[in-house]
Order: C-alpha cells, then sequence, then structure tokens
C-alpha cells in the first residue's frame, strides 16, 4: 500500500500547489491582499475578523472566505458586520485546498475588495500544508490552549508570519506562560511577527490592524 | 486523479479497522478497558489524564499511549505521576491509527493493566475517523473553545460516547453557554454521556471517574 499512497499523496500537493498558484495570480492582477487564517477550533479566528473589520471600516474593504466543515454560522456572523462573505463547508474535510478557495471566489465580488481573509478549518495541522494563494499566513493560539503548543504544533509557527496570540484577558486564569509562547516561537520561526491581543478588551488590536493596514498598503504600492 | 485517490483512501480505512480489531482482541484477551480521548489541541487532555491517575491510584492500573506530533512532553507528565506511558511521534501525521497503536502496545506492559488511554493528537476532526480498538472514545471539549463545536465539528461529536466539558472555572471569563453545548451535543448524540469537568479546581470529576471505575469493573465482569 506505501507504494500505492506515497504517489497520489504527492499528485494531490502539486495538484494543490499549482492552484494555488492560480489563485495567487488573480490576487495579484486585482492587487488583493490575502490572509489565510489558521488555528485550533475556538481560538478566536471569527472574533479576530469581527474586531478587524471594525477597526477596517470606511478605509479598507474587507471580504472573508470562510471555511467550515459544516454549517454557515461564521459567515453568517460576518456579514452582519457589512462583510463581503462566502461559506465553503468541506463535509467532513480537515482543511481547505486550492480548489475550493477557486471555486468560493467566483461567489465574490472582488473589484471593492483591498484585503480577503480566508479563514481556514479550526485545525492546528492539517491546513499548514495546503497553501490557498495567500500572501500572508496568519495564526492564532489562545493562552487557554497553553503555552506547550509551538512545542506539539511546530509546523503551523514555522509557515505562519504573523502570531496573533488571543483571549490574552485570560491569563490570570489559566496555567500559560505568554513568555515562554514567544520564546518557544521564536526558536521554530524567528521572523515571525507576534501581536498579543484579547478581542474581548480590545488590548493589542491596534498594533495588529496597524501592521495589517501598512501591509495592505504596501502590497497596494500605496505610500 | 479522483479515480485514483478515492479506492486508495477506502484502502487505508479497510486496512485500518483490520489493525484495530486486532487491538481490539488484544485488549478484549487480557481484560483491559481502553478509551480513545480526543480533542482540540489544549483543551486539556493531559490534565484530565493527571487527574484520573491520581482518583484510581491504588485501586486500578492505568496506563497511556500518548499521541503527538512531536515531543515526548506529555508522556513525561504522566511517568511524573507513576503512569507507564509511551509516546507514540506522528511525524507530522494529523492522527493516530491502528498501525501505530500496535506498535506502541510492543513498548508496554500490559499485564498489570486495567484502563489504557490513548490520548489522540490534539485535532477535533481527522481522528473521528480512525479506529484503534477502543471500547469507549471520549472527548474533551474546552468551554474556552466556545459553545458553537457541536454545530462545527459534528462528528467527533457524533462518535464520541463520552463528552468532558472541561475548564468549567473559566465560564465567567468567556462567552461559552454550557446549557447550549449539552443541548447542541444531545441533538448530535443522544445517548453521550455528559460530565462537566475542572481539572484546576477539581469540581466534576468525581462524577467522571467513578463512572470509569464502574465502567472497568463491568469491562472484567466485576460486581
Amino acid at each position: 500500500m506505501g507504494e500505492i499512497k506515497v504517489p497520489v499523496v504527492r499528485n494531490i500537493l502539486e495538484v494543490n500547489e499549482r492552484l494555488a498558484r492560480e489563485n495567487r495570480r488573480l490576487f495579484d492582477e486585482k492587487k488583493i491582499l490575502v490572509l489565510n487564517l489558521m488555528s485550533s477550533p475556538g481560538a478566536g479566528k471569527t472574533s479576530v475578523l469581527e474586531r478587524t473589520a471594525e477597526a477596517l471600516q470606511g478605509r479598507y474593504t474587507m471580504a472573508v472566505i470562510e471555511g467550515d466543515i459544516q454549517s454557515s454560522y461564521d459567515a453568517e456572523r460576518l456579514q452582519r458586520k457589512g462583510v463581503q462573505a462566502v461559506q465553503i463547508n468541506t463535509d467532513g474535510a480537515c482543511h481547505l485546498d486550492g480548489n475550493m478557495i477557486r471555486t468560493a471566489l467566483e461567489n465574490l465580488d472582488l473589484d471593492p475588495v483591498d484585503v480577503l481573509v480566508i479563514e481556514n478549518v479550526g485545525n492546528l495541522v492539517c491546513p499548514a500544508e495546503f497553501n490557498l494563494g495567500e500572501h500572508e499566513k496568519v495564526m492564532i493560539l489562545s493562552v487557554a490552549e497553553g503555552d506547550d503548543k509551538p512545542l506539539k504544533y511546530p509546523l503551523m509557527f514555522q509557515i505562519s508570519s504573523v502570531l496573533l496570540v488571543n483571549k490574552t484577558d485570560l491569563l490570570p486564569y489559566v496555567d500559560c506562560d505568554l513568555q515562554a509562547i514567544h520564546e518557544r516561537a521564536r526558536q521554530l520561526n524567528p521572523t515571525q511577527k507576534i501581536f498579543d491581543i484579547s478581542c474581548r478588551t480590545g488590548e493589542g488590536l491596534e498594533a495588529w490592524t496597524a501592521w495589517l493596514e501598512a501591509r495592505i498598503r504596501e502590497h497596494k504600492g500605496l505610500p
């Protein structure tokens, strides 16, 4: 079975890379900055998007592709914030892939969009292996998950250019050493940008959205 | 590619089922109750095992197979509690399978064991599809993950005979309706046993360990 399995898996990844490159070409043509947002279930991906949409409002236009195994709950949450949102249901699949994004793009009006965020399936493992055509991989870790996560899920930390450490308001109530998260993440990925945030209190969100706005301007070639 | 992929995936699942049945036969022969413990990263699998080991101490012998992509941190935590523990490193793979368990069993002395807990990779998606030979699938959900998780990861709730809702001490500080978790889980799985617990305060752990002890005795045919 090993002889059959290996080439098929490589094929899947190769086909995905080709589709990701095609998506990327479209994003660049339209000058849209694209983020692939990944985390464990319940780390706060949708809350971060709600807060980010509020911060960008009136200056930059955000759209969202929501990935979930089932339900359209998250896309509805964002539409209530006035964000153009499309829901992908993966029907059991543990990650998004380039083809799902290509299909979702047919249902989005990209012309007014400055930044497109793809909210991946809640999973700290599999999404790390599939490029979608994004410019930045952004991961969220909730402090409630504990400070040992970089040791146990290293690939996600290695491939993500940005780490949002969320739910810092819970630090007094959980066994989690914020400094240890930073040190362990830096060991895996010395250039990773780290922002400590709380979607509940708003703490730290300004630094994150300032970085994002600068990145959008840079991508558009604006001063 | 679809024509190649589907039969290979079926093959993998079929081979896994065969290996799971072989593991199960060994467990039954030795009268060992086996649990497959699954959750998102950081929901508290290892903490639950530490607390459970303390509760069983002196009456029943627990052993643990730890599944992690990398590191042996969790097995060391349990060995410090006097628990016989073996670590599997999946090297990137997102779930344990029957073959990994078979290999791990070669490194365990099963004769004194009453209950073997297999701590799966932190992932609310993929482990749900692979039987390991266990008698009970036990899942943990941390209240910090939010009450929408049954809607978004239904398979894990459907296949788990026991749900431990952990970190209830955080309820005052997070947006999570405990009653909604119960109702949504019951809709997916009406016979699921649900225990609300806090490994931090110890609340609710007694009901869980009482259930587990009764299940161990039942499995051994003891009164």
